[in-house]
């Protein structure tokens, strides 16, 4: 019989959960609103009851991605952005359910694991992963394992403070790297410039028509993600620095000028060494695929 | 009969080398002059010779610390400091000598991983170490290993840019951490706030007595060194951090201010649970014990 693992990403707009093959090939998907239910349980439950009347072989155990979700807890810890109060034993919740091994990490480590496991970083024992979207989440992957630190909450690349009294920041300090690279930084960048409200989705749009604004704000963005990722790069100095998300996927206009600032600021012996890649993973699936790694790793 | 591991210590000026047992006691110890010596395997070879005349145990290996020396390869590669040309291969030199294992490591990492084995950081997972001296090195330690990176040079805090446009650094770039938070970057400060050189040392003098200016050469460069630790911090989220070297000593005058400036600018959901330490270790000996502490964690 196939074995097969659960991955299972909590959004706070929609939850996302498949069956997955030992290759990352989704052999069953489907997906429920988060926000329609008032308690975590309700929702543990939904989840659970579709994933066993849809199980295509022999479980191994669940994964599952959530924001502020604590690999050693298995708790979601403090999330701003669910209302399910302070600490949610999210593990227990679905042990409880599926009487199954299961593991929980914050949605960006699950996706350093997902490309450890499937992606461009495979065999890779050192690399960085960085997904750009409403935020800027991180996962580091050092001695073929991830840096959860010592209580569960490392890879806060996104609040390293990169401009001392700099841009306001949702965790309640000032300069963050967030709040320049990222889709809600860049929206703040061009709206400093312009005076008026823009998408970063609008921004890329008016980018590729060449207009000078909006290739400034990307070359802004840039500018601050590539001397922050040339820093990480001295602390551990990985093989590789992967970005991922929305953001990253306009290549000519974020990925190249971060390339560049990037190799500006590297220590002269990492220079030309490092290269930036994107995901191999299929944007849609890559948080459930991300998640179910999590278990596929400890089978490796 | 007694194990015992061979520390050594190559520095700029002297080389320093001793016998340790298990729980980092000295049984014997030597130095001699590094400058006095032009070629590598002639001081490689009186460092053998003093070892086997004096051999108190069973030897199991040799640890050797040394600037730019490389985990991986066992080389000492491109040292600005060292006259021996561009790769040196430190641990076959050692090894043709005194066929025992022999691990190079540059002085930082060594010095994060004695304090690992015998020091303050005994039994944690996760930590950071700096050296503050000329300059600003570190050692990470995640998952219980040190990070030694792809290629064996991670950890070069003293590296990181934080200051875009600042002061030039040895490493031909501008605004490095090390330029600013080590005795050379104090001496800088000192001179462009009076106008006049002052070693550290002397800084230190004068802050005591409580001289204005002073405590600000010290607060300036607590402010530097605070935000970067906090910065770490988001990324690895270490246990704690330990302070070495001759800087770290001023306990009143850089160890207060840096810790206060580090908790100004953590995540709000790390501070006040990151403790700052100093290393254990007796400085004198600190050099030999990292070094010697390569070989002992291979036995852990």
């Amino acid at each position: 019989m196939k074995k097969v693992v659960a991955g299972i990403d909590i959004g706070g707009t929609n939850t996302l959960f498949a069956w997955v093959g030992e290759s990352g090939e989704i052999l069953w998907s489907s997906s429920i609103s988060t926000t329609a239910f008032t308690n975590v349980e309700a929702l543990v439950s939904e989840v659970c009851n579709q994933l066993k009347c849809n199980l295509p072989g022999e479980p191994l155990g669940l994964g599952v991605g959530a924001p502020s979700a604590n690999f050693y807890t298995g708790c979601i810890e403090h999330a701003p952005n669910l209302n399910w109060g302070d600490i949610v034993p999210l593990q227990q919740y679905f042990e409880d359910e599926m009487h199954l091994p299961t593991i929980v990490a914050n949605d960006a480590n699950a996706a350093a694991i997902g490309e450890h496991v499937y992606g461009v970083a495979k065999g890779m024992k050192d690399f960085i992963m960085v997904t750009l979207g409403t935020g800027l989440g991180s996962g580091f992957v050092a001695n073929g394992e991830l840096i959860y630190g010592h209580d569960g909450f490392a890879g806060e690349l996104g609040h390293t403070i990169i401009e001392p009294n700099g841009r306001y920041c949702g965790c309640g300090r000032k300069g963050c790297l967030e709040t320049y690279a990222s889709a809600t930084g860049m929206e703040q960048t061009a709206f400093e410039m312009r005076g008026e409200k823009f998408s970063s989705k609008e921004v890329a749009e008016i980018a590729v028509l060449g207009e000078k604004w909006a290739l400034e704000v990307f070359d802004f963005t840039a500018k601050k993600l590539g001397l922050a990722l040339a820093n990480s790069v001295a602390i551990t100095r990985p093989e590789a620095i992967i970005l991922f998300g929305g953001l990253a996927k306009s290549k000519e206009l974020l990925f190249v000028p971060t390339k560049k600032y990037m190799e500006e600021n590297l220590l002269h012996n990492f220079q030309d060494k490092i290269p930036l890649l994107t995901s191999a993973l299929p944007e849609s699936d890559a948080a459930i695929l991300g998640a179910s790694a999590l278990i596929w790793k400890t089978q490796l």
